[in-house]
């Protein structure tokens, strides 16, 4: 309480940090998750949907998937409708769509913040930060390193700040300077005190769980019967494609599930790869995968709330190289999303792309990506801001730049710019005008003018001449200005001085235990 | 024909250069204008359509427009359903509904190459490349300078070489060190022997017009009869925002509806500026003044073929500039579209930026306002490749790079990224893989592997290192090189010598006539 204060009074108080804010930093939109009111373009008929949801079925009733968790086994043992050999575990469809159907289309997490809380389902898309790259990128460096706790403190401020960021995934890039076995304490005490939005377990390993559903309820001051009554925070899960969950993967899933806690599953379906070369057949071996977690999820606990994700693209056939944000990429996304409202299921998309610079190539492919996931109807967009590299590398001005096409799709999902009332048609605002005049200086326009379009943050509407005049600056050049004024001055959101000594305790008392075991 | 036989014994002939081509320059994807498979995005529903046309109807009921063009003003007062008063023009809802009736929905153009005919209408789409930027920025330069002759033709030279643009605009820049009075003669003699693709006339008086389509009827090697017979080039033109068409354009237009050539009709309403600020009042204000001058060709000539352009954007309310690519640009073009369909009036869009520099802002804003044209249902879209800082610059790096994503448009209509037959869901692939191999070295990803997926040109799939170890060069650089390839190796499409002579001679005479007259 006394940091709290001591805090405010050295910024005149909340409403002092607005003030300076405004001035200090950049205007962005506010906090407000978009409704996407566009119907989903749907590349696939009827005959289509059907097509790979049948060749998903085929390959749980035929071919069957690798379940590599002995607990995980034992659970889908002790229902009916799975037939297990070994490892492989098979199950029919009518089993398959009665188990799915148990799951909630729509399903919300409540982070430490309520005002922050997000609704997966229906029409609702949020975004959420880069996750999980190993290196770092900035202007500065100018080169690629290995990330550290410090830079990913800077992408989780980011986070935090950016109304368009929704949720925090992962670590924004793996902090490398710490020990894998306390690294998850570190980070999580840095997302819990830096940001008050959804955060994110890897399902790596019990402890790792069990330590991070605890920061979480402790930061959110609840009781334990509090944090399992509803979603506080979530986890995504990998399938090793092709046709296998692991051990810890299957093991954090049921953990969370258990408890009630979000959960979304995504194979990682490289067409050409680990998945077939035709993006249907990549599309229905993803869809199978995922929907075997979802029915343990839902034998473990009827109702728990579970997302399909997609990241289905297709590889360079020259180098083997994952692309990202291709053609054969949207259309997967899109197909995905016909699939996911098939099977009455809230989705997950991503914001990626190959390139190595945030230069153009990284904007077309990220925003193809992007806008593929608003096309599919997803409800969660990870690494909606900050990738680089396939995901290998996190850059702060790839974030800044990201999170102004993330503006752009908000706004755009805003029913004001279609509307057309009498006032929006304006006719007598055209006769007012006639043929001679200029629309500026009249009534209708002043009434409107400050809040009638988009204003960006980033993008440079000066011509040429004034833009050399200020320097010439190039859009990665500003965002890396950008980054360190919004870096300069952040002010973490508020915390109770009790609870942050209590999350600082048990960190400190997990790390005396040893933190999580490691190999090494 | 002995200059054509020389080129031919020089360069080993058709199949030489090709085999040439292959190895010199980037691999491209064949010419094929994208059929549009998706279904328009729509953000209007009936009662939206209906309430922007009854904006456009009061407009020209209630209001008028400025028809400063005698000529013009004489074809609507022999009509019936018009109301003239001084240059102001009137006209009723019905009668501009059975007038707008006679129009084709669909129509084609025929260049000198009949394989390069592109059709307007229904479900097709074409790009044509940047139009009448005075100044011109490449990376070598690093400046904006005045357009040129030589930087004309080889911005028409990146027009002929690439496949994904199907017809050529405007002057791609304007070349400055010609005379306004011959300079059309000179760039289309260069247009129409470095390309063989669909070509434009600028109505900018009598003379030009008629000249331009003089030497498109001799470069067809065509009679007066064959020319006339159907449409062998196009003008577009600009209504002077807010409600006045001009006697220049109105000319031009009228001139080529005579010859039953291809009509574009453009009104630039900039929200807040020429247009009301709210966009269903720009949409309604553009589609009023677009309707009269489809109108207009009806009267003239009964079934010409007309298309409705859309430039509706919004300013920066902060600098007045236009801004685009934003998200009320592409709603705006998705309203335009669902009007157009309304009108059964084909479409035409562009592709826009503010950005002064082929950096990451222009490619979010051309993307942006490219996949808005598709969205729209757009069939041509003007200024696809090279526009840059709102249309005063022509650049050749972004012409390549916009290609890139011209391509990707292409590719994302291929219906058989979404095919779904038992040969694309592959279960029996996915049974041979199983959980342990990998799908690249079976007989299914072999039979497909070189046709799978979108091969791109410019973006760069390398990871990091190996990246960076080739010069770590970023995407405008990469661009740059790809343009000087492509210039030192370009060789124009094959002209008979005979119609490059009398090319030739055409030009020569009217430039000995003095050209066009100007004031200057």
């Amino acid at each position: 309480m006394a940091e709290d204060l001591k805090r405010r009074q050295r910024s005149g108080g909340r409403a002092g940090n607005t003030g300076r804010r405004g001035t200090a930093v950049i205007e962005q939109m506010p906090w407000a998750p978009p409704i996407n009111i566009d119907r989903p373009v749907e590349p696939l008929d009827e005959a289509g949907v059907a097509a790979i949801h049948d060749g998903a079925m085929r390959i749980l009733e035929e071919i069957g998937i690798e379940i590599l968790n002995a607990e995980a086994l034992e659970v889908f043992r002790a229902s009916t409708g799975c037939t297990i050999s070994g490892t492989n575990l098979r199950m029919g469809r009518d089993f398959v769509m009665e188990e799915i159907a148990k799951a909630p289309e729509t399903w919300t997490i409540t982070p430490r913040n309520p005002a922050r809380r997000i609704t997966i389902g229906g029409r609702h898309l949020n975004f959420g930060n880069v996750s999980s790259p190993p290196s770092y990128w900035d202007m500065k460096l100018g080169r690629k390193v290995t990330g550290t706790r410090e830079m990913c403190a800077n992408l989780l401020k980011l986070s935090q700040y950016f109304n368009c960021i929704h949720f925090v995934g992962g670590y924004p890039v793996e902090p490398q300077d710490i020990h894998p076995s306390v690294r998850h304490l570190d980070v999580l005490y840095d997302k819990l005190t830096l940001s008050d939005k959804v955060a994110h377990a890897y399902s790596l390993g019990r402890e790792r769980v069990e330590d991070v559903m605890e920061m979480v309820r402790i930061a959110g001051g609840l009781s334990h019967a509090e944090f399992d009554a509803a979603p506080r925070m979530y986890t995504n899960i990998n399938s090793t494609s092709p046709l296998k969950h692991d051990e810890p993967m299957l093991d954090g899933w049921m953990r969370l599930a258990r408890r009630g806690q979000g959960l979304v599953v995504t194979p990682f379906t490289l067409a050409g790869a680990m998945a077939p070369v035709t993006m249907a057949g990549a599309v229905a071996q993803s869809l199978a995968e995922a929907l075997v977690a979802v029915v343990l999820a839902q034998l473990v606990r009827p109702g728990a709330p579970c997302a399909i994700g997609t990241f289905t693209s297709n590889v360079d056939m020259k180098s083997g190289a994952p692309a990202f944000g291709t053609p054969e990429y949207m259309r997967a996304t899109q197909m995905t999303g016909q699939l996911c409202r098939f099977y009455k299921l809230p989705m997950r998309a991503s914001g990626v792309c190959a390139a190595n610079v945030p230069d153009a190539q990284a904007t077309w492919e990220t925003s193809n990506s992007l806008w593929s996931a608003v096309q599919a109807g997803a409800h969660m967009v990870y690494h909606a801001a900050g990738w680089l590299e396939g995901g290998l590398i996190a850059s702060p001005e790839k974030f800044v730049m990201d999170c102004e096409i993330l503006q752009h799709i908000q706004r755009y999902m805003d029913p004001s710019l279609t509307a057309t009332g009498p006032d929006e048609i304006a006719v007598e605002a055209i006769a007012e005008v006639g043929d001679q005049g200029h629309f500026f200086g009249i009534q209708h326009t002043q009434d409107r003018y400050s809040t009638a379009f988009y204003q960006p943050f980033l993008s440079d509407w000066r011509n040429f001449e004034a833009w050399e005049a200020a320097g010439g600056v190039w859009t990665p050049q500003r965002a890396h200005q950008i980054v360190q004024d919004i870096l300069a001055s952040f002010e973490a959101p508020p915390m109770d001085a009790a609870i942050r000594e209590e999350l600082a305790d048990f960190v400190a008392r997990r790390k005396s235990e040893g933190g999580a075991p490691t190999d090494f």
